[in-house]
């Protein structure tokens, strides 16, 4: 309703130069729509034939990852979930190596059932901690023998709450007697998680890779909920305490998990006004009277005054990709990369539907939810959208501008990494290992990166035909994004985990989804200007749903499973089965002495030469 | 409408014991109405109950059936589909047996070619007619040799059209020369398509049970529409012409035979209704004057007029199954257990649709639109049923006692195939093999008993609350079926195919459906009574939905794939894989001349003991 005002006033001049340009176009007589109408056809079919060649390229090039001749000890794995309880006097292990070898007599190599490490971790983490410090110690007390003080200072620390508190002592000898402590701890504890702590869950190893990428796609037993598999991770990617979770308890949570993101997007306005609604200054000082003589400067009271309404939405975008990533976890996703995938594809709704449409109608979905639902069609739907659009051309034009200049530019000069990395340095750094550990650059960081490349793509899309202008700023900053990107993908930071192209169908389903939000605007849009032939738009998004459907027909279970031609490609080398093994076991649970016991425990023993 | 105003009418005693009954339950004040309701979950949870326990036990005797330690054929091929171009200067053969035998170097054993049979099939045909023609005439021969004339009389016939016109030959002189001449461009047929009408298809043979079980449910390609598998069913029941349609060919075919399937359940009367009202007698003595005749006749002409308007429905019902089962073959579906499921769910759609809500309704689906037209919510559709079905109840009640009076009793004496086999021994059969031929039973028919006893299923829900005297004659029903029907199965049908109890998880789904059929008519029941409570029904239909979803997750992919713990189960015997491969040869190309050609074409040479 507001943007329709606009329209009618437009012409008092009170717009910017896009916004007439925009306006012009919609005052423009209805034959001129024609030009309109060919255009979004043609977004539409290059999209789509852009889309099929990137799919199939993708595709391709997971392919040749997989195919590499290099030996991958996820290639060698599946994981196995849901075992069902072992029968009397067998054990777990016995249990798992019998079933698996009775069905792969030849090319079973050796199971690894799950543990509960989370007490291992907790010491295992704790040591390593004191590890640190020892070597920082170490470290400060070369630094301090100068030649006026040969002997050196030994530096000293103080045992109780962030070293601020209790009993001075001196930090090499403690870090010393603690570390001595922690190894028996830890050596106990491992004991302990290896023989009491297994879980239903187990890494199975093949020594053939052709028959692991089999095993991880068929079904092994006869009911469903027990015995079953998916194709193992990289070691570091598995999440060893989602394992456990039983096949329906999975179902209920993603589902439960679904439910709360879907209330998050839709209804966080509402915490959030209240939070504020309750956060203001006046209300600060009545029940925290100490920050009295702080809110009395003027200066910062004004800024306080400006910022502090906004502070609880602030606080929530900054945390959301976390709780997403939580949530994500929670469902029971046993592996980083899916776990990434899934935040990403739920922070891809949230920027879509609030940033987006929410900037655009003007508000929060609140509102547009209430005219919805007094005429709730899809017509009305999508010209609530369209007749916002024009408006907000220049917003979102600024917004796409801002974002190549100035996010590519932190991104290429990495000018705060580098500052915090200097400042490190300085003064806190005294090791070789802490000074690497700052430098660091992290991972590309798919799980916000790629929502946000998607709300540009988004914009791009809606605004292509109604204000073309947008398409060099878009072109400029993808074609800039893939230059820059390239560069640090390639040279600057390292990846945590290797999911072999797994991100493409969820980025291609989400510009696909981007596609059809355009199609079904352009559609209101035509609408709104009383287009005779609106309803020919219509077929549009139905081809983008029969491309989409066509496209997860092709290419999508190739993503799912890796394809058995592909796994069949020779090796550089006769993989070295105990080295991939060993691979898959968690850091906390590694040791030197315990390799005995451990054979008597979860981790089974090497497939004799005579099968079962 | 009508159900209502015959409610108000009820006390007029114009309607039958049955009715009154459920009137009165009807006009029973509303705190009565609780005992309704409590039933109302009763039946339901009942129902959930016994369906689990079935489909667990299916799954139990499927797993039992495929652990069988016989060899059979079908355990050790898979069927590949959508095989890509050969490559420049390898043949079909070359390319199917290189690729299987890279992924799977030590259990692969042969590969057959898919061929287009239709010629050959034609040939072996008219080949095997004039060997039963052969027989038929030498039996009649000797059948003529009496006492009076030992040298008998040699049977002739005619050479045109049905044996009526053209020149009259000794029959077996005659039929020994067809058969020579057919034997030899049979011979010729078979190189012909052995050598040049390749498919884009193949079954594959593995030398182990597991591993087919494993390689017909994974993935084989990198794009999935080429070398897509689906494990081999039994030899007569593949449907060569189906093998070779495309990918997404099949997807198309599928979803236009849906659409057809659909159009045809919902306005099958519009046809009919029309042809009907050409159809008329005086229509017919108009354009065909020479019945004018027979039309004159009155005791004919009463008949006639009864049931002229009929035909075209009796018609076109008597075909529905087998126009059903031909739109199933059409849709591309590659087994003959397949189509037949295919083609009795969609019978299922039909006799629900239009037998059980159609005669409640009083009238075609139609009318029911219109209304449903002018008040599109659930409630009216449900509302619209239970209105309805208080009146209707004596009909199925006579017509479920008519179905197991009649029905099982035609069925257990099978007094029509006796009365046949009887007329054709004293009249048509002369050999051994035409006797047998009589005699045959044939299958159990799923196609059409099927959804039959699951429109009893349907009635039976839907009148077990409001007028329960259906339980007992539907107790009765199922418990004389599974007496009668069990002694058929198992002592007199002869099953043509087996599919390992796939048909369960088809019958499950509809029984559901039928449940949930109930759970909305019964929810309009508690509508039409002002039951306060009625929206405490709801949960009913969600809970079956859920019961669906999670059985069709926890039972049905063992169906829809072996297992592979299932697959692992030892065998009895080595299996002689020469045998298990010649099954599969269809009977028009069998030859025991060309085994040495056969070599070189379509089929593939015998695995080498060295893998490539």
């Amino acid at each position: 309703m507001k943007a329709q005002s606009k329209t009618q006033t437009s012409s008092n001049g009170t717009f910017s130069e896009l916004d007439k340009l925009s306006m012009a176009n919609i005052t423009a007589s209805s034959s001129r729509l024609w030009g309109f109408f060919i255009a979004c056809y043609w977004v539409s079919i290059v999209t789509f034939v852009l889309l099929w060649r990137a799919y199939k390229h993708v595709s391709c090039l997971r392919a040749e990852a997989l195919k590499s001749p290099d030996v991958k000890p996820e290639q060698f794995a599946i994981v196995v979930r849901d075992i069902p309880h072992a029968p009397q006097g067998q054990t777990r292990k016995e249990q798992v190596d019998y079933y698996f070898r009775t069905i792969y007599p030849e090319t079973f190599y050796r199971s690894m059932i799950v543990t509960d490490n989370k007490e291992a971790n907790k010491i295992w983490g704790s040591l390593e901690k004191y590890k640190k410090k020892l070597a920082h110690a170490e470290a400060v007390y070369e630094g301090s023998k100068t030649t006026a003080k040969p002997e050196g200072t030994r530096p000293t620390n103080k045992t109780g709450f962030l070293g601020l508190v209790g009993k001075k002592v001196d930090t090499i000898q403690y870090c010393n007697k603690k570390i001595n402590e922690l190894e028996a701890r830890l050596e106990s504890e491992q004991k302990v998680t290896l023989r009491e702590k297994q879980q239903d869950a187990a890494v199975v190893f093949f020594s053939s890779r052709v028959v692991a990428a089999s095993a991880s796609q068929s079904l092994h037993a006869q009911m469903v909920d027990t015995w079953s598999v998916f194709d193992a991770p990289e070691p570091n990617q598995l999440i060893w305490p989602n394992l456990k979770i039983k096949y329906f308890q999975r179902e209920l949570r993603q589902y439960l998990v679904y439910f709360i993101v879907a209330l998050t997007i839709f209804f966080y306005m509402i915490p959030i006004t209240f939070i504020s609604a309750f956060t203001t200054l006046d209300n600060l000082v009545k029940y925290l009277p100490f920050i009295k003589p702080i809110v009395n400067i003027k200066a910062l009271r004004t800024v306080l005054e400006a910022y502090l309404p906004q502070l609880a939405l602030i606080i929530f975008l900054a945390l959301l990709p976390k709780l997403l990533l939580f949530l994500s976890k929670f469902e029971g996703i046993p592996t980083e990369s899916h776990a990434v995938r899934a935040a990403s594809g739920k922070y891809f709704y949230f920027t879509v539907l609030n940033v987006f449409i929410g900037v655009t109608i003007g508000g929060t979905l609140f509102k547009a939810f209430k005219r919805i639902r007094e005429h709730p069609t899809l017509d009305e739907i999508s010209s609530l959208l369209a007749e916002s659009l024009p408006g907000n051309a220049t917003f979102f034009l600024t917004y796409v501008a801002l974002k190549f200049f100035i996010g590519y530019g932190l991104e290429l000069s990495r000018i705060v990494p580098l500052i915090i990395y200097h400042l490190k340095r300085k003064y806190l750094c005294k090791t070789e290992a802490e000074l690497k550990e700052a430098w660091r650059p992290g991972d590309l960081g798919y799980g916000t990166r790629v929502p946000g490349d998607m709300l540009i793509v988004t914009i791009v899309f809606c605004y292509s035909v109604i204000a073309p202008v947008i398409i060099p700023f878009g072109a400029l900053y993808f074609g800039l994004g893939w230059l820059v990107l390239r560069n640090q993908a390639l040279k600057v930071y390292v990846p945590t985990f290797e999911s072999y192209g797994r991100m493409w169908p969820h980025i291609h389903n989400r510009i696909l989804a981007s596609l059809i939000l355009y199609q079904i605007t352009m559609f209101g849009y035509f609408g709104t200007q009383k287009f005779y032939y609106t309803p020919l738009v219509l077929p549009l998004p139905i081809l983008s749903l029969i491309f989409g459907f066509v496209c997860a027909k092709k290419f999508y279970p190739a993503f799912q499973h890796p394809a058995l031609e592909v796994a069949a490609n020779t090796l550089k080398e006769v993989p070295n089965m105990e080295l991939i093994f060993r691979a898959y076991i968690p850091p906390s649970l590694r040791s030197e002495k315990i390799d005995d016991d451990r054979v008597e425990d979860a981790l089974s023993q090497c497939s004799r030469t005579a099968p079962v």
